[in-house]
């Protein structure tokens, strides 16, 4: 039974005290799965395509409690245990105007740096729809640069769409090493996606969105170059026709996650044959309604985001 | 000695996780007490009037905290005590743009829905200056809807006043069941609130809200009419003339019972004297007040609700 | 991919206030799935078995959260969704002497209680190394006690080994009622576990557990008849042999669902080739396991169980 | 409608960080009212005495939290609301051994300190079958010993049964004012309640305590003398017959209020009409109860106790 | 080993229920130390300005959390242990429009209200950059009054700089007894912070603020007048000069305490050679952080102020 | 102003999740500092002797978390920040018969693993009474064996009593490892404390634990060797005499750090004069009182300690 969507990267634990408080003086943290690969194989599955996570983790209480989370949000979980390298933790202060929401990341050494293609289920992402995995991965280190490349290229031999989000991380790397990295694994991606704002850190872009992605589209050979611009919507490029996106407005409980819910449910409308456009507002609403979510992870259900795209908002349903 | 008001419906036990938490993933749960009835009781008692609620009950430790839960917030509770039926819950996911507040009701075979009349305190009804019940109730089973009936015709034949609150709730009836039965109970109904967008449903009202009060203050000769509209405020038909009502402004902490708040306030302070006009306006701060409650319990003091009318407002108060 | 085990069962949602908390006062609770199959189920997953429950859900909320409960302990979810019935639940009130752990079950028209045969994965139960289910079935409804009946039988016709655990539940049944129903399953029963108290119910026992043991395993022609005594610890009747099992001591902090641990664990070393004495030795360890664990479900790692067998407790292992 | 008990005293509210944790560094407290006589009035009410608990309370959110409270648990509350004075209150960090349960009172200048006869119903206490109150009352005031003195005097000359538990406190007064205040009151005394371990703090008392029954009993020509004796159970004087009532093992959860659980249950039964034997049995039964629940309040049912007296116990009751 | 500010008063503990709910129905209480000395001690000591809080504590498990708490947030703490008076609490319910956050106190006979000069570590405040109290202090008592004009002026004398918050408090004092006590500590003061609705109030003042800090400034002699405006900002005279001000829009999670930030960190630049503009910028950007998190005290760095000056916002940091 | 006692380790956040939960499906952790060497100065501290606890931190959140935990609980922090490295933490899951507690260590690359000598403040250590490490923190890393080897030779050079538990853990290194560097650093050490069941593993020792105490004063010329013998008690030898010192029985709520306690009660009654037997027999009662609190920490008061001493104990004090 072959998946329709697989990704890859690394799930952390994400440790976060109640709005308001600081880690400094927290005395309880919720405590759930979280990581950008995963999130996007969660919202997948739940606009209808069923998908798998690939990963390696460490043998231990914590590499199963990830493995719990991840199964508990309906995805399946296909991964290398190790008896080497830690289980990667992030620390997460919710933040409001003036103060952002602060993550605080603890992840080095953890088991997935030291992934090789070889210890991966590649069978997998022969037989899907759609890999997909983000430039977090290849910034964690030089093995797991090698890896994505390697697995992009499998992928890519195999028939399987492959789909890429920029995701450019500060705390993990400098705009000119994501530069070069990512530029050596673009050619092999169909899917690309990305910020907006990250463009303008990592390419020093300061033209238009449409510019932007039209620029992707044909500077790499895309099938699809997607760049997402906050409040002013999203934008996928395909065919060589810019499609506009707006976005829904929601009430933010949990920010950390839109971006992934976006992507899941793109592809995952995209595997049932949607178009384009189509595709686009699915992942518009998921988006919005993940940011109404405790927690990184999209667990929505494929009507209630089609209830947002009919602007059916009611303020109490009984 | 007699109550003011005595309020006859189900009262359930409401579930909820805490806000940004999907039911699905949710560990814990709050836990209380909820009912339309009871919520309206409870206003009305923080506003000055005496008030039992009158209901069925499971002999089980689930009829026992809905009985604990109502004590505690100060109305009488005077209960028939079943050995058959369910305690009716409901689960409740709080929900903010673009997703609503969503009630999950599991209300079925409830011990309430066989509640004759004659199993009820009717000298209660009798002797109180005023019987209340919604259009929940008679929606809830054929046996309820008789006994709406009945107690409306037991309090009719007595003098005590009937108020009745339209309530319709589309998870229980269609609009067509809701009319076929609420038009038969309305000729005993004194009272009658009627929310403009049940009318949009029901009556495919698409006309102004005044026209709709005048018409239902005439239509079911009523003592008084009244239209609530959401943000737009509400509006009282009486001895022919429409009084108007604004809203007071409120963060919305939880939405679940502002309408109840409203009527309990309404009824509290015309039994004890005040004009149409003023009850509206200690009805209208009461609701406000109840939008920045947990729970659907309108648990405020009269003084609170009029420092709100008196626009008294201050950040802090100390 | 066959499985090793499939069990069929009501889950229920669990709701419990914290320890010391009485229900009638009680705000918050907790929120687990749980249930005697999924129970056994999940145990025999953790000490090795590939298991899989089926079942049938109401397509809501609640039904998706039993799913996602299950899923997170690792076993495999295959259920039949329905438009009708309920979910069904139950609450439980934590008691210690001179109190017990009270159960208040809520779980009449659950959804399950229709599921018949025809909608249920039949294949997998043939693909199966066994097939487990629990007196509580047939106690649930008429349609239920059908079911079960064919599902053994299909499992028998299959040559998939039939397990089955007595189960009494004083409040679903009477000992007349439950006798009548189960003594027609038992002729396709394979491994029957009774509890020796249930047989002083149902059977009016008041001999030896040695000799209810070779009772049950000649009078129903079984392959294995366990009995379960409490303290006094358990034993199993074999190739006309019986063999006894001490307890593993625990300081109890949960005692729901020591019983199911017993046999998922039991099964599943069964199933991986152990003799029975080594298997019942797995059974107790892990029963005891149980005892310190949150909720009803036996989430521990086999290693966790050998160390118990291997008695190398250590107040803290650092 | 008249009460069968009516009891007065102090009700505080009762802050309590989680067990384990220390005050100095609890960063969250459970809220709760609690005091000896609205204690006592519950346990009554729940083993069938309707019963109403008389005090003076601050007219302030605090003062409306014990009321909340109390009448959650199902009494009658009926209060003198005062303009002036504290709501007492204290916390309780829990301890096992070698560290005691810890109580920090914080009471002083609380509004029941100043509260007179003149200001109480009176009128229900002389249609009381009971009344009753404990030795923390006139230890708190100069007034409060007054005005305990008067409403005994109140119930003796309505022939109204009077009740009395000596309760010490050591963090109140000294065993000499003790004995001079209470000496004055116990004429007015018909049942006595009086701890073994205060009687050797207070009169030195170092005989056996069925002769302090006697000398009790005799002593102040009480109708029924009760001395309790922690582990060894308690005896009542009776008709110059001593009836010995050994105690319900339990595991404790909080012992606060096992004595009130065991005077409240006491009074219910004899006013219900059983005689001394049958509602020592009772009592003990109930405080064995009250052992295994959260706070002060015995908030069993008349069932349980007597399941208890049946010594029915089960693990879990399913 | 000299202090940068020394600050004496108050400091309570706050008892919070969460928000949403009522403190007549609440369970469970945050508990925080809380008063505006110590918070001004921590807002100055985290902006870089070594401090230590004086006051007078109950020798008690209350009194300890005072200091654990303060010490948490890394101020010294160097307090008078008394054998008599109480620990103040208040208790605090967090209000939305059109409800106020509400603050109750219970602080009447705290141990600090008997605190004389000679029982504080007089030369900490002469050896000191600069020494800070309220107009709370004063408030409180009798004592309080004359302890406060004398450290006041130990200060003055030493050369040490002191600074004097107005606060008004309405549940402490009218207008009148707060004019005739503050106007004689005025002349011993050097900066003086007064918010424009306390001169409001105190002074029936209806100028604009510039004037009112002219006016401040050169009837009182002042080094440093400061008026805070709310929403419009504030504005600092000195030099005779007026510095204005703008806020730094927040998202508030708890108002309480952002004047005390604001003073904290005004004074901590000040003491740090800044000039009156720029320390000014600091208070506000101090002020706007602490709206953002949950308790009195800005647990904030000086990098995070100064992100909020620099403007530097991002929803997420990661 | 010198301190009593100064020690040296590493502290790391410790995790846990509720009583009963297992870390694998947990969804909220406590979250404290904890650490042998900070246990100790904080049980030293509230016994009565100054403490400073010296380390080194990363410059983060956590770092902070970590001092401000400590400072709370009343000691001094004087530590070294650290650009590199990271915070250590470990989880904790509860655990009680058959399953022992269970602690997994996440310390990997702490920043304290790299500080050297001459970052500490060896002035503190040098002016101390006592300096005191275990043998966790040279098994941490090969530089942090030389810096605790240095830090013993700059205490003995300066005349400071050195003390030295070896707390052997397995999961850090072989008894083989820990030998080889213990015996390298006991020359310097005055009073070292060995458990017994340590020496089983190290020594291979399987003598009596009076001759073990001679044996390792003799052996390395110690002023006090101290063994520690479970629920066996403890000896002291000391001039050549050995000291016997029994347990003080305790219901265990949190069993970790109570080894802490006892070598922190122990140091600071030796500091301020006691002798060995009477400075044994708080050692003992302190490390009672830790096993009923949660958290690693001793907060105790030294009057609670003497209490215990004195054999005091009472169910509730009040």
């Amino acid at each position: 039974m072959s998946d329709d969507l697989v990704t890859f990267g690394e799930t952390m634990l994400r440790l976060s005290p109640p709005k308001g408080e600081r880690l400094e003086t927290a005395t309880d943290l919720e405590f759930r799965a979280a990581g950008a690969e995963s999130n996007v194989a969660t919202a997948a599955q739940r606009l209808g395509a069923s998908s798998t996570w690939l990963s390696k983790l460490p043998k231990s209480e914590l590499g199963r409690k990830v493995v719990s989370d991840l199964r508990k949000h309906g995805i399946g979980v296909d991964v290398a245990w190790s008896d080497e390298g830690r289980q990667g933790t992030y620390y997460l202060e919710y933040g409001d105007k003036p103060r952002g929401t602060n993550v605080i990341y603890d992840r080095d050494d953890a088991a997935v740096q030291s992934a090789r293609a070889e210890e991966l289920n590649l069978q997998r992402i022969r037989d899907a729809g759609a890999f997909h995995t983000t430039g977090i991965t290849p910034a964690l280190s030089n093995q797991l640069a090698e890896t994505t490349a390697k697995l992009l290229k499998v992928a890519k031999d195999a028939g399987t769409t492959t789909s890429f989000d920029v995701n450019y991380r500060s705390k993990l790397w400098s705009p000119e090493e994501a530069k070069q990295t990512l530029w050596r694994l673009f050619p092999a991606v169909d899917v690309l996606v990305f910020a907006y704002k990250d463009a303008e850190r990592i390419l020093d872009w300061d033209g238009e969105a449409r510019q932007l992605a039209h620029h992707l589209g044909s500077e790499f050979d895309l099938q699809t170059a997607i760049v997402t611009h906050g409040e002013r919507g999203s934008l996928a490029w395909h065919d060589n026709t810019v499609h506009e996106q707006g976005i829904y407005e929601a009430d933010t409980f949990d920010a950390i996650g839109t971006g992934d819910a976006f992507v899941g449910a793109f592809l995952a409308r995209r595997l049932a044959g949607d178009g384009v456009p189509r595709a686009m507002d699915y992942a518009a609403a998921t988006a919005s309604l993940k940011r109404t979510i405790a927690g990184d992870v999209a667990t929505v259900t494929r009507r209630e985001v089609e209830s947002v795209m009919d602007e059916e908002f009611d303020d109490v349903s009984r």
